[in-house]
Order: C-alpha cells, then structure tokens, then sequence
C-alpha cells in the first residue's frame, strides 16, 4: 500500500533508504506566500543530524537540504514543495551480514515476510535516517504554525530512570544538550548513565515529551479525526516509541472523576475588553474565547478536539535494539545463530528523536488547522 | 472536515446523536461473499448496551439493529452494508441546562468553539452512543478475521488500583462479569471498589488491554501507515483513552536493550514440514515462515510490521466525567457558576468500552490485511 | 474497495439497492449553521422520482426522504447528516429471471465477475435508483452554495436528434416539462420522438448540459484535482453517461488556437469601484477580480482552476439499456439464449438524470470550494 | 488542496515547475518484485521529450530520470520510488514580460486568483512539463500491467480536420511517425496542415485515443469509482483535454437502444475447455469467464466495470493556447493590452500528449486492478 503519505490537506510524502542515493520528502497543500528558504529547513535537520556528540552514531552525514520546487522568490507558490538530502557516508559493507539473518528488534523478518525480499543496508527504509523527511516537511509546518503565534517544542523527559526536574525547565538547554533535555543537572546525571550502558555493550530507552502552546479552540473532530487520535498515529509512528499518553495519560486510569475533571474559568474579567450589549460579544469575539481551565489533565484536548489549552503529549521509546552484545536469532534458512552486530549506532534514540517528535505534531496540528478552516458557514463567508 | 469515516479499503462511516432519531453506520469497501446475518451484529451489540448492571447508565434501550443493505441471500454483496439503530429511550429534558453552561471533562466547550453552537441533548455526537456504529461494523470485521483464523480479543485489565492477575486469565469471564474482568477475584474487588465511588458521588477510570492471535507476519506499513501507529490512532480515537500502549508499552523507556530485544528462534523442529529441496521450501512456504519469537516485549509488531506474534495493546481510560458532585464551572455567558449534572450516566467506562476496543482493533486488522493483499508481485499474480 | 463515497472534505457516502428495505446517504463534512430541512431534500428527489409522466418508468415511489442526525434546531451541527428512503414498491417477482442471465447492456455480467455473485432485484446496487443518495446529498450542497451566490442549473439539451434552441431557453420550463428542456418546442418535438420509439420497443439517447453561475475564480487545483477534471469523474460516474464535454468540449479537436483562446477584458469601468492608490485595491479587492473574458470557449475552468465565468459541462448519455424487444444473450451456464426483458423501465434516462447531473456538480464545486479555502496563508489569517 | 497526488493504492505524487530546478514524482504503493531499471522510464519520457521534430517546442531537454529510491538489485522493494529528472535548458528571460499580464488560454489568470502570485517562468507548475512526472510513474505501471498480460497504447486519432483511417492502423507506426499517427498517410496530411498553420502563426487541436487489452472483467466499482469515471479523471486531468469519451462516446446520444447494446456472445465452443460437472466449471474457471460481447459500443465497460472487452478512450484536445499572433488580453494593473508571445511553443499538443494518455490510462488500471484485489472473500483466502 502507499503508506509513504501523511496528512489529508498537508499532505507529505517521505521517500529514500539509508543507503540509497538520497532521502527526501514532497509537501503539498502548503499554502502560498509563506516565507521559505533552505536555511528554515536546515537548522530542524541539524538537530536530529548524527556525529554531533558521543552518544550518537559516528557516521557522519551533513545532510545538507536542496529545495527543488515550490518556493518562488522567497515564498512557497501553494505547489508541491520537493526537497532531497543526499547520502554521502554509506559504508555498506557493515551490513553485507544481516542481508542474511534477522537482526532481534528490527524490521529485517517483517520487511522479508511482506515483500518477499528487502534493502538490507543499514535497515533499508526502516532506517532512522527515513526521519529526514518528515524533520523537513515538519520544519515547514513549524514556520506556518509560527505565523500564526503557534509554537511546538520537544525536548527529552526522561533517559532510563533519570528524568528532568519540571521546575528546572530551561527551554534553551531542549537545543544545545546532547540529551536534548531541558535541565542541565538531568542532562549530566543521563550522559553518565549512557556511559555505562556503552560500556555494558548496551543501550537505553527513555522518554519524550512535547507541548504546543497558543493551539486556538476548535481543532480537531469529533469521532474518528479526533486531534489527539492523530496525534497518538503521529507519534506511534515514529520507529521505537511503544506508547503515547496525552495530558496526565496512563495516570488517568488511577484517579477519581473528581480529580481528573478540568474546571472552566472565565478570564473576563482580566481581559481587556469592551463588551457589545447588542450581540453580547467582547471585542467582537464570542464570550465563549474569553474561558480557560483551572488545570488541565485532559493535556489540551476535550472530546478529540482542542479547548485552548497547551497541548501536551508524551512518547515512550525503547532502547536502540542495535547492541554490541552477541545475540540469538534464526538465519533466512530457519537455522538458529549467534550474532554479534557492527556499524554505527546510537546507544539511545531519543535525543535525535525529540526533533522528529517536535515535526510529526506540528504536521498534525496544522493539518488539523486546515480541516478546521470549513468547518463553519461563517468561516467561509469570511473567505468567499 | 469530514471526520466520520475510518479505514481505506474496509471503509466505515458512523452517524448519529444521543438523543437523534438513530445511529448507525455505513461499511464499504466488505468483500463479497461473507456471510452475515443480523443476530451477528448484535451480539456484539448487546455487549454495549446500557442498563444490563448496577455499574452502567440505566438508561435501557435494547440498541435492536437493522441491515438495510449489502446483504443478499445470508451474505455479503461487496456493496455498502447500511446498519441502523433508533433510540427509543431519550429524554431530553434531563439535558435542558446543559444547553446554557459548559460540564467539565466534556466536549460542550469545545464543539461550541468549533462549530458555533451544538446539539446539547445528551451530549449529541460526543456521546458514548457514538460507538455504536463503531460496534456495528467491527462486529463484520472481527466475522471477516474469524474466517481467516484471527481472533481478536479484549477484556478490563484494571479498574482504579485493582488489576487482574494475568494468570488467572479466563475467558469465559471475560464476556460475562459485570467488570468484563476475566479474573473472577477481581471482579469481585472492582465491583466492591466502583460501589465505594458511586457513594461518594464519584467516578473511576482503568485499563483495558486487546489481544490479536493469528496475525501473519507482514501487516502495516513502515512509515505512517505502521499497524501499531494505525492501532494506536483506533483506539486513541474512543472517548475517555488517553494513553496507548502497545507490548511492553511505557515500561520501555527504562529498560535496557538486552532485557527488551525479543530473540528469533526457529520452528522448523516443531512443524510438521515436508522440505522441497529444489525451492527449498517448506510445505510450498518459505522458511522464514517458521520463525517466532522466544519473547513478545514488541507486542506483536516490529517496524510497524506484524511479526506473526500476538499483538498486545493496552488502553488508560479516564474516569467517567459526568459525576454527581457539585462543581465549577462557566456558562455560555462566560460567567462562573456551580452545577450538579443530572441524568444517567456510568460511573465508570471502561466495562461497556472494551467492545469498542475490540471493535476498533479488529477494523484495523482488517484494513490492514487488504492493504497487505498487494504489496508484492507474487500476490497479483495469485489472484489475476 | 470502498467505492461509495464522493468528495474529501464535503464527503458523501452512499448506499442502498432497487429491491432492499431502503437507500440513502450520509453527508460528513458538511459545515455547522447552514439552515435545512427535510423540504429542502424533497424538492430535488421529486425532480428524479419515477412514475410522474408517460416517459418515465411506471413504478411508484413516493422517495419520501427522513433526516435521522446532523440537525439540530433547523440548522447543520458539522456532523453527519445521514438521510434515508424507504422502498415501498419493490416487485422483484418481474425479476427473477435475470438471477440466471446477462441483460446486454446492463451491469449482470461484470457484477457476477467482480463479486461471484449479485443481488439482481432489479438491478441491485447498479439500477438508478442508486442516485437517490446522490441527489439527497446535492441537494444539500445546492443549498450551501447559494448561500454564497452560487447556481448550477443542469437540463436537457438533446434527445436523439431533437436539440433545444439556446436562444430559446426559458428556465422555468427547465423544472416542469417532462424531457427536462427548457424550450417548449424541443420538448413537443422530443416527446413525439419518444413515443415512437416506445411503439417500435425501443429506447433513445440524450444530451444533458449543467450551468454553474457565481463560482469565483481560483477553484480547483492544478494537476491532477483540476476542477475540470472532478467534474468529468462526477459526471462520468453517473449511469449511462458516455462522454463528458467541458465548454467547447469535442469542438476544440477542429479547432484554432486564435479561434479557440478566450481574450481577457477588463470590468474596471464598468464596476462602481473605489481606488485605493496605497495598495491598488478597488473596494478593497485586488484589481485582478475585475477581469473577465470576452468568450468563454473554456466554459469557466483554465489550467484546471475556475476563472470567474459560467462553467459549462456536457454530458452524452445512451439510450437506456432495457429494451422491450427479444435481444440475444448468454446465462450463467455460457449458453447462449433469446431473451425479452419485462419490468418497468424508463424509454429514456436523460430527463430523470438531469437533476442528478446538477447535483454531482453542486457537490464537486462544494468540494473544491472547500479544498481552496486554505490555498494562501491570507485566508488562514482570516479565520485563526 | 493537496492535488498532486493520483491513485489510492497504486498512488504517484508529482513535483516541479517547467524553470524550477527539476521536477519529478513518488511512486508509492507499488509492489515489491517488479523487475525495473532507468531504461525502463527513459523509454516513455524519450516519447514526450521536446525538440524530437519540426512540430515540437525547439527547448531542448534530454529529460534524463534518475531513480533515487525504492529498487534494490534491480526489483522493486515496495517501498517509495522517487525519480528525478533535473532541467537544464530554462531560458527564463523569454518569460519575463509574462510576468505583468495574462496569456489567453493560460492559467496565469487562475493561478494569481488562486495563490495571490505565481512562478511564471514558462508557466511554472501549469506548464506542460509538469508531466514528467506522470510519465516516469506511468511507465512504471505498463511495466506492472505488461507482466499481467496487459497492454496499452494510445494514438494520434485526428489533427484538426485530418482523421486517421482505421482500417490502416499500424501499430509500429504510433512510436515513429512524427504525428504518433499510426496511419501512414494521414501522417503526412497532418503535417501538412501543422505547417500551414504555424505559417499562420496559429496552432490547431486534436484527438487522441488509447486502447487498453487484457484487461480481466471485474475492475472498477459500481457507484462513484467506476473505472470509466477515474479514466475520465485521469484524461481530463491532462493539461488542454476537453473532452473524453468512453467507447462510442458522443454518438449514444443519438442512438436507439436496439443499436446501442452488445449481445453478450459465448466462447464454450472456441475455447479448449475440459468441463468439470461437479462444480460446473470449465478447466477450473467460472463458465462466465468464457462469455465476450459480439460488439463494443461500451468500450469495454459495464455498470462502470470491466467486462473483459478491449477498453476504449478518446480524448478531445484544445489547440496550443501560445500562438505567435497577436492577442487582446489585460494586465495585472487590470489594463487591457496587445501582446505578441514570445518563447518556444508546440504548434499542437497531441503528439507529445499521446504517452501521457496512455500513462495515465495506465495508472488508472492498475489502481484498479489493486482496489479490486479484495472485492471478494475468495481472493483473500487466496493470499492468506
């Protein structure tokens, strides 16, 4: 099946293996007359680039993007905006051996049961390097969302057992730790762990989180489109994450009605407003926009759709299954084997994760944007 | 946005409110040939419907569905297959001031601001009614599945801190205690500990956990159409879930590699194989058919790929929002009040959801299986 | 597949056969606060109902429509909008020999081969009455689109050899002449040659044209969602219709490219407009939405997109398939065998699908109207 | 809108403006096996590549496709397959003035109304180079289509007034003749009247037509995706198409039923056949599998079904809207002007257009022929 597309009016196509000719991704349904060059794009794949600390893999690959279409004089057109990263740093030769047996935790028995045969270099296209187009596609995303006062941030919540202080949140770390986690004190405590786990032979898992702040009310559908429904498919599939939680997630299934319920409160009175007696709206918006909540549990969404609160979501990620430690599996002829598994790779996946995390949200949420603009008469007399 | 259908080949659209004239839903896209009756669809039915025990709603309706088409001479046409259920048991007038404010925990505020205003009468589409289409149509899809030797089955794994002992595991239970517990101890202690929390005027939340036996290895997609990615968009799309889980689920992120990785062992021992040297098949298969996992931490998928494993999800349910203590909250007007919501409601969800569960891991399975039909040469070639 | 739905974000989805309990359609996507009732369905069903004069088949059918979800209060919610009719004259006596051969011209065959079976009541799935569900929908986005200034008017242009007079056109006629025509003559002329051919046992072909008047320029997309190009699928998918003609439609082929360009002119004079020297608005609009052109060979679509004139679409329809005189066939067994069709069938399709024609348009230019809401960043900024 | 996708198995996205720095497309969704190498593209585009004759644009491009992704030792993996083809002649200072105003016949009018601006280097995305990427992607599908036995071809049927003669048909000629005209005479008359006509600074229109054989009955749907409705998409969507007819087309309007009908015709005779009472089948097929039509007004669909016959397509073809005469149109300041074009123009479309027909017809097919996959229990028990 065609399973390369995500999006129904943003709508992105990724392509590429990890050791064919190049990655890349097309992005269409992106509105015309967005500001747009390579740099906006660059600077999202430099944080999920390899080789630039000890604890990822040493393979090192500039991953420089070219936009070939779509942009037009500095601004997208509304055409299919194309964009490719070369590969320039395959050592194929690593991985003459898993051509023939199944490396444990990897895709290599799937992909041979469904098509028969497979890329076996560096995991073909179940490679992490396949992120490449959705981290571009996801940096477009970012800069609409930003135009529209919308911010999305990932950073690492937690690596093995270590986890951040929320207290001690410092939002500039999340971009220059090598863990990506916004705590310098987590930071150091996770880096001697994942010293350890190197020395072991071993790798780690860990655990991602993402907030999105100035989402307005509104997003989202109902039943099936519901926005945190789309948001758990984004996440889930992202390679290595094993749960999804949004708000107080897995909590939720321990506490009482009581304590989960969000109270509404109303921000009249400390908005600056002049209300209108004649329709009984406040700067010409509905009261309703002038409501928020006492908490927020429900992580910024209420019945699949999202109620102006941050949005809040969660992933889990298990340890790299690529260890240094012999393994036992089974040959493509059936027979069981000792394998020990060369090449470069990461001992953890989360930090490079947690930009690919940043970009699948961003892709959701202005897909959800865009569904969202036709979804009341009024709007599209405001248009028409 | 048209939000209301899910699938892409086995394609289902739900319709209806709470308190409307009916719901139902259209499934398009069922193979020709299976056969179906009524009574099928509402066994699966009934295991949702309200009324049927001291822990659900006592609202009663017997939710009697109706095939309106598709259906020809006891089996499937290929064509559209149209199942209605009226609502006989309405009474709107418990909803009258839910018009005018917003209950915490639900989606009043947030389809006002999408859609301007709402049909308040039992909370309309944002309803648990909602799924009785999702029932309906996964009642085919689990019929379809059982044809191909694929069960798919879920049960209540926790209510509040009381969880099942896994081996005590019964199945009859699992369709018969109140609880949908298949753990009779516990049933016991949930139903003692649901009947504390109605007391106290309150609500509980849980956990509900699907299994799939019988996959073949080779379902999904390896990007964003991945089983576990699909799966966890299914059921992240019910009502009250806010987390998903799939195998080992949030317990990976503080494991190590070498506890996580699921070691391939061979089957070739064990099967009752005749080896054609010339191929080197085994029973016309290919060897790698004979391969399975010595553990299932993966939960059945690898690479958003089924491994041919027993696929394992899990659900974190939220407490049931409408609850019978006073509380806080803001009307339409955006001033602060306090409300007492009346009605008819579960003090918990997850007993008459974990159907719904069911139902939407079974439409994914399918879906994906007829996604699956064409991903190599040699299945066109089987069929043309 | 799923092949009962129409549309990506004004979504529709039909189902039903000629000989079940019933057919209808569910509407998802249609937006919140748009005002309809049952009335405003019924006009347009009454236009393709059977049995209302001597050309049209002698079944009886009231096609009274019942709107079960997606109102509320008068007005849409933004959920589905599933309506429903109910069969009350099925004789599916007059039917059951064709359970055991292939009428020519009719969809037995392929439906044997496609399913390896059918529900040949009258034609199942593929008799006309299939469009009820089509019509029910259109008429909902017939209402949405006046609501913006937007007509689409389809009728009769030729039956056989008899063609309307263009400088005849009466619209009135339009909606009250048997054939659809809205020329008085044709339709006398047109009525006779219909008689003829019912005493020869016959049956004739016919050209249906559709008219949209309002659209604004900028509708539809540019490569493979041209608007042209859903319309000729939305036309095509209609029963019998053999060819779908766009504007000068076939006569382009024999044409020049100085007789066939359409030149640009100018509507600034003419229009009460205000300048604005800062940002060279007239009345706020950019001076481009003051253009017109000077012929419309291109019947409204360039480069796939609306330019603001009328739209024109044609379609060729054949006479319908079931004839009174002995044809010869095969059955079920591949033997060759003389048949004579019984039951009650149309001399003439083209009259009764006219209103289908208009609907399938209303919903394709609802559709793209939809789809082209978030084609600049500008109109994002408009709604968030 | 997202509208640079096409298929929703076998599903292409195209990218690309006619002076960007490439233009390409993903195939995704086509299965795994398929033997394919750059040859196997380079063959289709070398049919629709400029500057090949006197009748073609004088831009000389040599359109070399390079496959970045998705074939692994020579066979197709399954996953995405991206080609690229760079441009290397743009000359953009041809297009400079067309910048300011509209082109008659263009869509610069439509694309500023659209997007509030566009690319109009050479028409940008609504060049005819756009459809590179629809070539590359449909070879790959007559390459599939070859290996189920087949085969599609499409040809010049008539320029301007000048018709090929059937009974002269000559396949060879179709891929020489500077017309694809596959009749040798008419092959020398139409380009006798192309040069009248470009000495009259004129361009002219035509028909081109595509027969598609061995094409198994049962593909397509019923209702909305009939296969001759996506056929009628696919070719509508092809830049200059006005008109598509399907089999006898237009002329069913004027047709009686007794002359429109194909009497369905058995082959139990012609075919060496061993009958197998038991199941009634013949060499193990259905008997139906032996029945064929004496004639084909359909064009080889039923009910918007294959039925085994020879599919036929004709599509009507606007003359070439760029013409060296000059024209009236206005400027973007909404000024009416004279203009004179400049740059470097195809006198006619169809040549060129001729393998973007038969791609298109391809990819309609095999989209086909994969949703038809699982239209019966049958199928699926024959995969799994």
């Amino acid at each position: 099946m065609a399973g390369s597309s995500f999006g129904t009016i943003f709508k992105i196509t990724t392509w590429g293996e990890s050791h064919g000719k190049a990655l890349g991704v097309v992005v269409d349904g992106c509105p015309a007359g967005l500001e747009l060059c390579e740099a906006d794009i660059q600077a999202y794949l430099d944080r999920r680039k390899p080789g630039t600390s000890a604890i990822t893999t040493q393979r090192k690959e500039d991953d420089l993007v070219e936009i070939l279409s779509g942009v037009f004089e500095g601004r997208t057109t509304g055409t299919p905006i194309s964009m490719i990263v070369r590969n320039t740093s395959q050592i194929s030769a690593d991985y003459g051996d898993i051509a023939t047996y199944y490396r444990p935790g990897h895709a290599d028995y799937t992909f041979d049961q469904k098509y028969g045969f497979r890329d076996y270099r560096g995991g073909g296209r179940s490679s992490g390097r396949e992120t490449i187009g959705r981290v571009a596609a996801g940096a477009i995303a970012c800069k609409l969302l930003s135009e529209l006062g919308i911010t999305v941030r990932a950073y690492t919540k937690a690596i093995g057992p270590i986890e951040i202080d929320p207290t001690a949140y410092d939002d500039a770390l999340r971009l220059s730790t090598p863990t990506a986690m916004p705590d310098a004190a987590a930071n150091e405590k996770a880096l001697a762990y994942l010293a350890k786990a190197r020395e072991n032979m071993d790798s780690v898992g860990g655990v991602m989180e993402c907030v999105v702040d100035g989402v307005p009310a509104g997003l989202g559908d109902p039943v099936f489109e519901k926005l945190d429904a789309n948001l758990a498919k984004a996440i889930m599939s992202i390679g290595a994450v094993k749960a999804v939680e949004i708000g107080d997630g897995v909590a939720v299934s321990k506490k009482k009605g009581s304590e989960n319920n969000d109270a509404f409160i109303s921000n009249k009175e400390s908005c600056d407003m002049t209300h209108n007696p004649s329709d009984d709206s406040y700067n010409g918006k509905a009261c309703c926009s002038f409501i928020s909540k006492a908490t927020n549990h429900a992580g910024g969404i209420l019945g699949g759709i999202s109620d102006g609160s941050q949005i809040v979501i969660r992933a889990h990620v298990k340890p790299t299954p690529s260890i240094y430690q012999p393994q036992h599996t089974v040959n493509q002829q059936g027979e069981e084997i000792e394998i020990q598994i060369k090449g470069r790779h990461d001992p953890i996946v989360v930090p490079r994760a947690v930009v690919v995390m940043e970009c699948m949200t961003a892709l959701t949420v202005v897909d959800a944007l865009m569904m969202n603009a036709t979804a009341k008469m009024e709007n599209l007399k405001r248009i028409y």
